[in-house]
């Protein structure tokens, strides 16, 4: 199951000269189809490991589960003398959802039965209903503890540091500071589902008082998986997009990204940034609003 | 159209005091409804511009389109009152395909009726079939040439330079050095298609003899878009996946890899870029093989 690296012999050149094999280290890509009780739902290409994790906080990001209890269990489900030494996979994952709560119709694109939305707002056709109201989140954590979450991130990426391949998101507890669970995947909406999982598996939804940081950009899905699962802050490392600060807003979450070194852009909601004492310098108060 | 920034003011804040806002420009994210004859197919979240690339390239990922002359025309598809100025979001496309070319049924997540292909190897269950053939193409390029192809591409990425949030792909041509074309895209995967369809609504497939540049990491799915489109030789800023490279070399394809400065690994069928003189240094000779 821990197969988040391989090897492979690759040829290492350079323009002065440099021509040799070696061994390198590869993140590990493959599809995992998600089946809830028997019926294919969803393939999506990850790194292999924490698979239950992924898989539940994919059903949470599509709005199937919210709490833990509503998850009974989840088998990989192999077939004889195709797969490893024990005729698995481990690509295929069957969930069992617990009695009264509803399979998910298999995930279909967004589909209309005719033009009549064509023009309607773009947000609309994409948005999800959370369970969750994060826009009621009082919590506020300091701008010092938020610019040192991409390091404390970064310090559990075990296996970026050795493929330079993967996205990781971590996920803190603002009231003790402590990282509760980090994760890696070559795609960073996995990475953040095996997070979100992590807190569904563990009755820990919604995530209140918590915030998510993520290892790159910031794009409308990733604000919204943080919605479905509760979270009121979320922290990147690279830019935002446009539709993701509109979700944010609409949404009431604050949105940090550029977090780097000892500075950052606060998007929405920086109320709940407590920022240190302004000292501006001579030159920066015609600036400071 | 030209959509790809958008200002929102943010508040700036660092460790040492500082605490201002300021207009941030922000690579735009909307979502693009890809429809075929009226039926709707697909829902990407792109950046808008070069969506009749964008929605050309995708239906040549998909195996629906390999020739220029099988697409007919594109319109953007607008209901009145909902959008901009001119009640139009452009955020819904309806693809006509040429007499005689099968619309494609809506893309569906990989499904399966039984659980027999549960431990079949991974790359089999999503891998698609190209029209062309790239491991036939005999091209070659010189290190030299690839290893400045980053650089270029991104001087090219001009919203790039103004977000920092948008991936890019660029297209060269190996006999002339040409650049061919390059797109910018809050996703890759969109980068990639709008340059594949570029090519195709300009007759331009198979692209036998040129080089994909990405500005990212090489998925699985990337690779599969060059063999789709007939390039032989795919470039990367930054980590391949194992699946990625695991299909280039089913597929014959060259994969080039952190391709930075001057150096770069090559993961498969290195025979098409040729390499300097190999003039090692003394400490080099016992590693070369």
């Amino acid at each position: 199951m821990g197969r988040l690296t391989t090897s492979r012999r690759v040829t290492r050149i350079t323009l002065e000269g440099v021509n040799r094999q070696r061994p390198d280290a590869i993140a590990v890509e493959e599809p995992l189809e998600i089946r809830v009780a028997g019926s294919p739902l969803s393939v999506t290409m990850r790194t292999p490991g924490h698979d239950v994790e992924l898989a539940a906080g994919f059903l949470v990001s599509e709005g199937v589960l919210s709490r833990g209890d509503q998850f009974a269990r989840a088998i990989h489900c192999g077939g004889p003398g195709t797969g490893g030494a024990d005729g698995n996979t481990y690509n295929v994952l069957d969930l069992t959802l617990a009695p009264g709560v509803a399979s998910p119709t298999p995930r279909s694109f967004f589909t209309t039965s005719s033009c009549g939305v064509c023009g309607t707002a773009s947000i609309d056709a994409v948005e999800k209903v959370s369970s969750y109201d994060v826009s009621s989140d009082g919590i506020q954590v300091s701008a010092h503890d938020v610019a040192a979450f991409p390091d404390r991130l970064r310090e559990q990426q075990k296996t970026f540091d050795k493929t330079g391949g993967l996205h990781g998101a971590a996920l803190f507890d603002v009231v003790t500071g402590e990282l509760l669970v980090a994760r890696e995947d070559v795609g960073r909406h996995n990475a953040v589902d095996k997070v979100v999982g992590w807190a569904l598996l563990n009755d820990r939804l919604p995530l209140r008082g918590t915030v998510l940081q993520v290892s790159g950009r910031v794009s409308f899905e990733l604000v919204q998986k943080a919605v479905m699962a509760g979270i009121p802050i979320l922290s990147a490392v690279s830019a935002p997009s446009s539709l993701a600060i509109e979700l944010a807003e609409r949404a009431g979450l604050t949105l940090a990204a550029f977090v780097r070194g000892s500075s950052m852009n606060l998007y929405t909601r920086a109320d709940r940034i407590r920022v240190p004492s302004t000292t501006p310098a001579a030159t920066e108060v015609a600036s400071v609003r």
